[in-house]
């Protein structure tokens, strides 16, 4: 494992051990807590466009920062808690969308993006 | 920045580079992209108990995996966009918890888990 | 369609029509706008048993009706930029369901709610 | 009660009756239910331009219309857990949007949608 998410996985076990929180911190709850901050993390971009989003204003990009950090703690939180090395997992992810995603087939038109059906 | 994010980072931006997929990427699509992700994430536990959720079958804990490794590659495509350090930022989220959730006063039935209103 | 909804879709269309809001609505940022609440709906049982989800505090039961009415308002106002008839649409659905479900072998511990895989 | 609603309702009510599935129904689960059928119906939407968003292929529009179906249903069966009269509280809460959006100050560049801090 990373160090860096290894020490972020070790600040989050001491916060909860030392508030008696590992109680509440069963996977359903924490897949579920992520899901409500992955939705606050979308919320400041529910009316923007696409390019209003490139351009937030300081503020906005504050709160968003935030959120971001909200969302990673608890992945990490929920990846220790089912035993998951993040980094691995995402780099196997990255290799199957590869395969998945050819890119002769897939550059600027591909299905994904522009033929749902 | 970690070691560990950097080369994720990387290996997302050549991924999009050689698509083309930059087109798509504004911070809105991918903070939606996101939130749709950790929704998947959070399907397999919907109809689990607490118990049940800390007892995942192979197959479900290996869907699990694809999708927090699904939810950390937007998160990590979306922070690099908007040029957010996550691990700084996650570390600097970890400091306001702990001002707000003092230990002496949080223990076991904070405020945050027990009493809404 | 019925009585209730073409009331609820007429009255959000006289709102947004007064506010010149109806270059915001467009399906995509509706259905956005409506993820969004349904996480708030879901944010105040987050930390919750099932128990506890079933006796809220007045406090909490009242910020929940008020995200139930959300969801509704935003799942009007993008079904009728669907042109779709939702409780025709509901319906429908009812009736697939109970084909995929046959109450014979659904009971207490049908495949949906106990084996994930 | 409007008519519609009450049918959807015990319509529901029979379904889940019939399969015993009663014991998972906690507001707890619906409302996780009704937040993952959310994002299963933005799916769709996330790689699409507002303009692609407002002309779906008639594949998109039969898929979503099944999402917003969903939606729907997981709603009136969480309103009838918790006894609240949706169409009621929609009613409320548009009354409550007209006195926090006036018309006169909430014209086209209203602070929702253009200055999110």
């Amino acid at each position: 494992m990373s160090k860096a998410f290894r020490e972020l996985r070790d600040a989050l076990r001491d916060f909860a051990a030392e508030r008696d929180w590992e109680q509440f911190h069963s996977p359903r709850n924490l897949a579920t807590a992520l899901a409500v901050e992955a939705a606050e993390l979308l919320e400041p971009f529910q009316w923007l466009t696409d390019e209003q989003s490139r351009e937030l204003t300081p503020a906005t990009r504050a709160a968003v920062e935030d959120e971001l950090a909200d969302v990673l703690l608890y992945l990490v939180r929920l990846a220790d808690k089912l035993d998951v090395d993040l980094v691995q997992a995402a780099h196997g992810k990255i290799a199957k969308n590869a395969a998945k995603y050819p890119v002769e087939t897939s550059r600027g038109t591909s299905r994904k993006y522009t033929d749902f059906d």
